[in-house]
């Protein structure tokens, strides 16, 4: 996500692009080759490093975060540290250097089992079903408190899963590995019938950057959904990587109508907001599918493990 | 609060009641005087200390936190430890102790500025605006995710204010000190129209004991309201002090329709689901801002800066 984020600016003219990683899931190969964009190796932990590193910019695009739904339960705190405290250290980095605007990778998560379907950004107050979408859920909080309190401007995006180039998070790449291992059989998590919606991270970078070019002056927030109107089954994604890797795998599914406990079966987001500004997503979710798991041949150091 | 469950609880014939408080405001002389009831002095930040305290408790009222939505700008960070990292550390001292039930002091602040008047449990997805009730969701969500992921039961009650005997945080004992060291004057935060409902701290515990009683077997999660009906401006509030004391200070109103930033200048909750179970309160909201008021010329400890 980040390094789109961080070609798309170089491609709009930026003068400069700080990234800041600490590479425990993204890749050093994706940083862009660009005498504009730096590398700083860190960790969100480290106050200090994120303090030395935001002098002098003016605009942050808050990326980074744990983002294992599903082995949240299994290291309960890590969610905790990684996407509220470094949210907050973001926040206090932004507030010694004085930049003002920060655009945040949420999660349509926060929704939980959502009773309105496709769900808009003013949905009934949820039930908080994983450690995860509630680390989420209070980094919004946090940015939206440090807006009123510090004059703050911030977005905020509530995602879908992402798909697309080099997207090594998800279930694409764990079906790809999986699949590559041993085309066979291929263990998946619930029934396949949990239904969801996806957005190719390349429409992602374009809404968000919409969303910040035309945020009307004095409004010092902004949230929107941001997803495809399509969604599909996880059994049909099945087989759509299946095909283009020309594999028939037995499919063992694991049963239940949940993938894990947090899993919510049925994800759709109303984006009425983010269209109301004429962005629309290019590409449909099959091409983004295809899109990712070709690029998982030619990027072959996504694979490690 | 805590001291309020306590004593109800004894009273109910509980076999034991342990007490944790790191006294930043509480005070000793609350903990009741019974060979039943230990304390234990020592902060929820403390792991081991949990860890040790929970062990052959079977419910915990989990009741601590930084309450100064006031100052949560001044230091930001303290919400987020004293009221998420704190949350957690109960959340696995339960988990390390096999204790499997918790009752939550959350709060209307939860709803931000709801459109909604009374706010019912489910209302819109809210603008948090305040770190304090960002925190406040955090822990519910934390609540939730472990009650889905571990098992446990969770009660989560959002409250208005509470008053009543021995109330040392809010408005009135505020009021209340600024008035006995000078009753010429009293500087009120806001215009005095902000109207917000409030309870009897005892009306509070009834509640929760109820809900607690009442769960229907198999339900892991309850989330309720608890406020009074009556709603009052902060100005009548001011004048039932007053005439409580005797004193007819000049009262200099700050300006602005809130008190601070964040300040909600509209709290009412829909009270609907625990009124369900037979709840209602007993105390008129002016007689409760009373008994608030006299309590403190009884406690004089209360009053300790």
């Amino acid at each position: 996500m980040g390094s789109h984020v961080a070609r798309r600016l170089l491609a709009d003219g930026a003068a400069r692009v700080t990234i800041v990683d600490n590479l425990s899931t993204g890749f050093r190969e994706l940083v862009p080759s660009d005498p504009r964009a730096s590398f700083v190796q860190g960790d969100l932990l480290d106050q200090a490093l994120l303090d030395r590193t935001f002098a002098g910019h003016d605009f942050v695009f808050h990326m980074a975060a744990n983002a294992d739904i599903k082995d949240n339960l299994a290291v309960p705190r890590k969610c905790v540290d990684q996407n509220i405290i470094a949210t907050q250290n973001v926040l206090e980095a932004m507030r010694a250097n004085k930049v003002g605007a920060v655009a945040f990778a949420s999660t349509g998560s926060v929704y939980g089992e959502p009773e309105v379907l496709p769900t808009p950004e003013d949905a009934p107050m949820p039930v908080q079903t994983s450690i995860y979408a509630t680390s989420k859920v209070a980094a919004e909080g946090l940015l939206t408190s440090y807006a009123l309190g510090f004059g703050f401007n911030v977005w905020i995006f509530r995602f879908v899963s992402l798909l697309g180039p080099a997207y090594s998070h998800g279930h694409v790449i764990d079906f790809y590995r999986r699949l590559r291992k041993d085309p066979s059989r291929l263990p998946i998590l619930g029934d396949g019938k949990q239904r969801k919606s996806y957005l190719h991270v390349e429409d992602c970078v374009s809404a968000m950057l919409l969303a910040v070019e035309k945020q009307p002056a004095g409004d010092r927030i902004a949230i929107y959904n941001l997803g495809h109107q399509e969604w599909i089954e996880v059994s049909e994604s099945v087989k759509i990587i299946c095909r283009e890797l020309g594999v028939s795998p037995k499919l063992e599914y694991a049963g239940g109508t949940r993938g894990w406990v947090g899993d919510s079966p049925k994800i759709l987001l109303a984006t009425d907001r983010i269209r109301a500004l004429g962005w629309a997503p290019t590409k449909s979710i099959e091409a983004s599918i295809i899109d990712t798991v070709r690029s998982f041949e030619s990027h072959a150091y996504l694979l490690r493990e």
